[in-house]
């Protein structure tokens, strides 16, 4: 009376159906998964098949080296300040064509050939992301903005109604002046609005590591003050703070995976032990 | 960039997923995975699991040895014909209390240990299962029946409702008699009238085996007549008829699998090779 | 200008047809109208009618005098304690095998031919009856039980789909353990929990009497106190007392009629002067 | 064991419930029992209760006397051409205060009082009763009209909604012009479009009597060709004959009763006898 | 690149489309508009069409000259007291037969003939209306009453299905009398019970108007009070005042027109400037 | 007793917002219309305006000069063939770009700017246009393609949900590609899946003129055939032909309007004489 191994599986991994159906994902996708085919395409029947379960993915997507490309064979210089790229309307204009044109109907397409019916959206479309300038004290970085306001109504509907909405960071406010936004702020505040389950940063490392190197399959929000600087650094400490206000304003769990491992996305929502780092309450 | 395994079995599980949530499957319970205790909690588990994902089970039980063992114990002695207890009223009332009382309770109360819904019917309650008198030509087999009509409207609200039905093989008539009726045959017609996806068998063997005792994975109906006497023999034959009726009648799939391997139910619905015998159109 | 007898009555009944549409009532049935055969075709009747004209009533019944009986037969001897049966493990599947298979069975047969649809559930199904141990300090009862905790989902939903319930006492704890419970105080917890408009109790008296042996038509629960000792005795002060508590948890009237008055359910129901006992707030 | 006298009449009306349960039944009111008090408030009573126990009565009244009174006080003289009243538009005038104004809204107070909800309309209101004229060889009667076409959807919305509708036999057409129609032909026009269970004369007669004057309690519609000048006389013979065609167009009974016994409307419903004539298949 | 002066009238009228689609509007209909035909042609095409672009309008009329009128043919002496009319049974008699059946069903034929779909009421109908007998000091009116309660429920549901509730204002009370109640008071009683958007009074002026005789546009409640005396003088203060009282009971705008301006009614509603005078908060 | 004249409007107006209610129109959007701003904000708030009074609009958009512009300055040479442009894969990755992400992004942005609730799709999103390739006997125009399948479900749902869909006309097949449409032939293919009531083209023309320079206000389908070269001309002659192609294939009216005067669109359909050329069955 033997027990079949994949049986074993089963009985592990089922369970994650039940727990999860209905619930809304709210996924940040960019770096190398977004670069390399074989990864596009192991995301994209990632994405499909959360969808065929019952989970709800809203996919936030980044822009990677696609502007600068662009910006380059357009002949626009651009200056930087800490990071982030000072925006003229010019400038914009090749964000909006990249981001909403480019890289978003590419997405759609591919989770599309998989059997999804994705529904690519910029923050300018049934306004779901009201902008403001982001402002530093000592430059003026033109058109970067931070989220006002999101307004969830149409990305629920369009999940609701079996459709995956996959998001351009790009913010609109009241003069009709559009603003370019860091991809890990608008997934965050979109999974605060809806009070996402989960929000998945999906990046190009295997989650938190300790100072041996060795991943941290979970970490609690009440210590990661006293973990940084001690085991959090250099960029982790932003991701781990935003992490934590997420899960403060009512998500249930972030997780930081490795977008570089195939099907790690799966791997971390229906195993027990997981693949990356979760932080939780 | 490797692939986990886990992975790679989410991918191979999760479209069955899809592919059978809201499906109705009719299985027939019965032989040593109602006898052994771990083979009963891993059943129970197995169930419970298939509801949580979203698939209705309807379960059709037999009475193993315990019919036998209370009439015995009761001093009721009864004679068979063919393999069949020719039944008077007072065996009659023996078999209803064995079968609704004692094997239906118990099959609840475990299913609703892992968190299930169960709910114990006889085909009396809610006018399930009309039934009619066996006749055989050269002898009275007194109140062992056949089925006349099934009513599945109550099977249909509770598996809609969240409840899992669990079914005695006992009919009644219009005069008020009751009837034994076999549970295959119970199961089997249950299947046809709600067009069940499938209709699964847990027996005591691995499925249909070839004359070298290997299993065959799947046979097509248009195969059946002529495998008769030479691949299918003994008990088999009326099981592999009365699927191919099954199918004809608007079942998609039958099963039959070992019930004495552990979540071997599991393994056969959601993995591409299965693991018993599965008959198709 | 003359007016009929019949109109007259219809006069009197149908205006409770109007005041009790929809309400659920909550019946025990036990005692002689569970054992004289023409008494439970005439419960039967009543029972299939007042659903038809709207009622939903929910039948827990006792087990009269089969649990003796079987347990004689198979030559298990019991000892009681204060009228109650010291419950072993073999004890209690006699009495499971009795309730939810004998008794329980042939209710819902005897419903059906008048044209109900009954549905048999023990307190094991769909987890209706949470039980715990009787406790007493002297003698340990063994599986005795009292509600801990009743779950009506299911027969709230049956009963809104057209069935009527009929309940074996019997409860189930989180081990898997099985207790049997007084009918009464099952009955008089469903009530309270579905806030039942009526609990009617079948008993094999016509009420409660008055000193001078002439039925009381009807108690306030004001009064009770005062009336146990003087007017109250014997058996019918538990029942006047578990009335009082239906009473002020919820339950909008509680009746007590004699079983062995053909109809008296319905002319209790339906007639300005009533048949039996009601106690009111 | 007796059973009471009351209890066997439960038995006798409650399947009745049942049956006409969410039925519409037309209801010609008019002769005596529109003029004594006594009567109108048993009628009231009658129709409130039949709203209770889920039927939904609509109501075609007459004018009894009225119009004729009024006129008269008015100085208006008018000439009748076979018991027709010929009316020209000021009679008109008259006819619509009368009937839609005093007469109307006299019964709708009366079966409010009983706890109905009437509403009184007339034709005019939400176009129900589309007119003609009626086109008589030799003579003009001016604007007393016929049935065009019935727009039942405003009645059948009341009904639903919990509303007894009474309605005044007045029609309109294209032209603005209004129409007297006889009320008979009024309620038989509503019972065939809408298809209703019943609709009930309520006459100053019995119901159709036999050569020896003994009431006929039921009549086929076959038998109604070979019954006239043998059995029907006088102004029975329309009656009978437009019961005839409402049966033919989908209505399932006719009854005539006599609507000087109180309560003859619930006994004529409720009871296995009777108590005037039905006319059916 | 011109733009059309049609194009303009539509961008001006539009947004109100919008903003009052699904809403309610009471409005009190009397005066010259009620008597003069071109008047009430054009206000019943008014009032369809307001239906049939969403809004809900609900018409309360007086009656004009037409109650003194049949009084004075039936040779019915009546005193007035104050301009009330002091009302015995005979001429309340009267008073419904003209209001509930000339002038009710003559408004209600009217809009239909337009393809509204008007229902004619009373305050009778459906308890609509349930008044007190309005008492003074010094003399006894008879039955001129003031409105106890509204019970709006089938206003409402007849708006909601596509109707034109048009009401006569005649009130009941709990001994079957009824009471000839002012229009305006009825219908500013609905507009405050159902928290209509606008209460409009159809009169025979501009609307309200300054010393000099201009037209006052808007006027908010926390002036009125100061105007008194001042402004506003004779028949106008009472009407006033009742709009502030309608007002802070939750009506958002009542408004004054002149009935004898074809399509005031219109003009009113969907321009910016108005035609009358709007009292606001 | 004056009509003010706007009263008058509003009774032409009124009439058609009760008649497109619900409706669904769909504007072909391009010329000078999309190219000047004073009128890109006039059809702006248009579109607004007709989403505010209950009629579905969906818009489809061309690229107009952006496409050009664009590969200019980024130094892609193209050649073109009988007016369309021959593209090759980086030629189609800017015109997605411009249209996907730069032309219906500021559509977009400009209606939600009037309180719309624009959302921008392209045909590649939720699968909306399924295209072939273009296919000419003697050149091969790459990624030009023509609609093979329209699937309209998500503009449906989003118009059902308050949103206007902003259309790019770019289509994908199986292999992955994306093919760039004709937005003519994308707005009429839309019409007639969804049998839109209305099909506008919005040019820059009057409409149809006939050969004094007319401009000829409705032309039946049946006659368009003897107008070809006696009435119609050069690109008028496509654009009428394909007009009745939309009709004989279930929609009601095309629309041919000049989009240079400020208002047309609102002009030509709630006015009786219209603006344009209206094209009929």
């Amino acid at each position: 009376m033997h027990t079949t191994r994949k049986g074993d599986y089963l009985i592990e991994f089922l369970p994650y159906i039940k727990e999860f159906a209905g619930n809304t994902f709210v996924i940040k996708y960019g770096g190398s998964a977004m670069v390399n085919n074989e990864l596009k395409m192991a995301f994209s029947k990632d994405i499909a098949l959360l969808k065929f379960v019952g989970i709800n993915p809203i996919i936030v997507h980044g822009g990677g080296n696609e502007i600068g490309y662009t910006l380059e064979k357009l002949d626009i210089t651009t200056k930087f300040h800490k990071g982030l790229r000072i925006t003229d309307e010019k400038t914009m204009e090749v964000v909006v064509m990249v981001l909403a044109g480019k890289v978003n109907k590419e997405i759609v397409l591919n989770i599309n050939r998989f059997g999804g019916k994705a529904v690519g959206l910029s923050g300018v479309d049934a306004n779901i992301i009201k902008a403001k300038k982001l402002l530093l004290e000592d430059v003026d970085l033109g058109l970067v903005g931070d989220v006002e306001e999101i307004n969830p109504e149409i990305l629920i509907n369009l999940s609701k109604s079996g459709y995956i909405p996959v998001v351009s960071p790009i913010g609109f406010d009241d003069t009709g002046s559009r603003y370019n936004i860091n991809a890990d702020t608008v997934a965050s505040s979109i999974a605060q609005v809806i009070r996402a389950e989960k929000l998945i940063y999906i990046s190009d490392v295997d989650g938190v590591l300790d100072n041996d190197s060795k991943l941290i399959s979970e970490i609690k929000i009440k210590d990661i003050d006293k973990m940084i600087d001690i085991v959090l650094t250099g960029g982790m400490i932003p991701k781990v703070l935003s992490a934590k206000e997420a899960i403060e304003n009512g998500v249930k769990k972030v997780h930081i995976i490795n977008g570089k491992k195939q099907h790690a996305l799966l791997e971390e929502i229906f195993t027990d032990a997981g693949i990356g780092t979760q932080i939780v309450r």
